[in-house]
């Protein structure tokens, strides 16, 4: 997939940057291409839920923005992208130390993005699988 | 809807006091009835993504245990409740003071239960809408 | 809600009136409102999957079409309304001689309209409920 | 993926042969692997939508039907399954004259399996894509 941005990983690391939400939960982007952004995550004490394994809304938190950002890396430059919707399977428990988010665009379009998100535990197993579509807002 | 779980009350405030990342969310529980918990949040600085709304993972993470928790709600004594999976639509930026996520059981059953779940801005507007699955597990 | 088109109605019913597919289904149309579309069908023998239950996808197709004339009802007249995705739990086996498919808006937009739908047997039980999301195409 | 069913290459073909639905749509299993299946149907004129393309429930109820038999196929001789709940994405106007969907198992478990589906044109563009729960049903 062709970036119509030269600067799209900039554009991704600094809109990255303004997501505080990100911070709070300790993730780190780790690949921009065209197409698909990685982000990463560890585990922590204030991220748990109920069984002491990670609560859903992290690992789903963090492929949200993956996906978003790989629609954002294929995007004009200066357009934004929005979140209108996503479904996550949740497939293991969220057993690890480490854990990685890739989001991959299946369909780049002018207004829709339809991406897909995996997030994995450790480099292994499959944890968590999104599809996602995103809203792409250009200013005029 | 019948509670089985005569305790359904303080099995469900017990178990939410565990969730770390509620905690770590500001999200607190402001109703339990059989079949339905509301939980409430406010804005705050670590919870926005790029534009300084909050993100939309934050809403997505309270409307998944408002809805795992009206299903524990009518689930028996000793069961637990796992989220199969869930889907969010955002329809309006999530702009607000405080935030109420409500979670209600539209079908029980032995094995799955199903919810929706409607997460509002003070007390108004519909921002997100959720409809999930979740898995009730009865130890034996 | 208002609708923006005078003769939604009618739009809905000439739209409907070219879907094959409904005829193929017994589909008819017994509600449109603003914002509210309802499609009767039948049992019948070509309908079926391996139990003798009626097909998940053939209920699935009937909500996505109430859902899409529901957008249509609130849309600007010669608008074309195309489905982007939709989500379906299935709550109880389709039994039944008689189902009804109501398709409710949630949020209509410029560019996008949310919706969600109801799938019920005899006029009773909550078969199937369906979220879907809705583009608007306005020639110009 | 290794089948415990050896006989479930025919179990897929004989629960198949029972969906009168399928004859309905004009689909014909293609392939089955452990944990895929295959399904093809061509352009027919019973079963467009109101721009004369193929309605999009269509796609949808063989994507379910090869999703199912994909979890059936990974399944202990004698089950029965059931579809939980599935969400699809239209990428792309379904133009063609035939189509393939397959089913792919992403996780088979004791109670619930979940795939994906990927609906094709021509063998070539993808122009949805499926993400299903499935429940597991063993006569005991």
């Amino acid at each position: 997939m062709k970036p119509e941005n030269p600067d799209f990983a900039e554009t991704v690391h600094e809109s990255f940057a303004r997501q505080s939400f990100m911070t709070t939960l300790g993730g780190t982007i780790t690949a921009v291409e065209p197409g698909m952004v990685c982000i990463e995550y560890g585990h922590h004490e204030g991220l748990l839920q109920q069984h002491g394994f990670i609560h859903a809304g992290v690992g789903t938190s963090i492929l949200d923005s993956a996906c978003g950002y790989a629609a954002l890396s294929l995007a004009p430059a200066g357009a934004e992208v929005l979140t209108v919707e996503f479904k996550v399977n949740f497939l293991r428990p969220a057993k690890g130390k480490r854990f990685s988010a890739s989001g991959q665009v299946l369909k780049a379009g002018k207004r829709l993005t339809v991406c897909e998100g995996e997030l994995r535990a450790d480099g292994t197993s499959l944890i968590a699988k999104m599809q996602a579509t995103m809203s792409i807002l250009v200013k005029t």
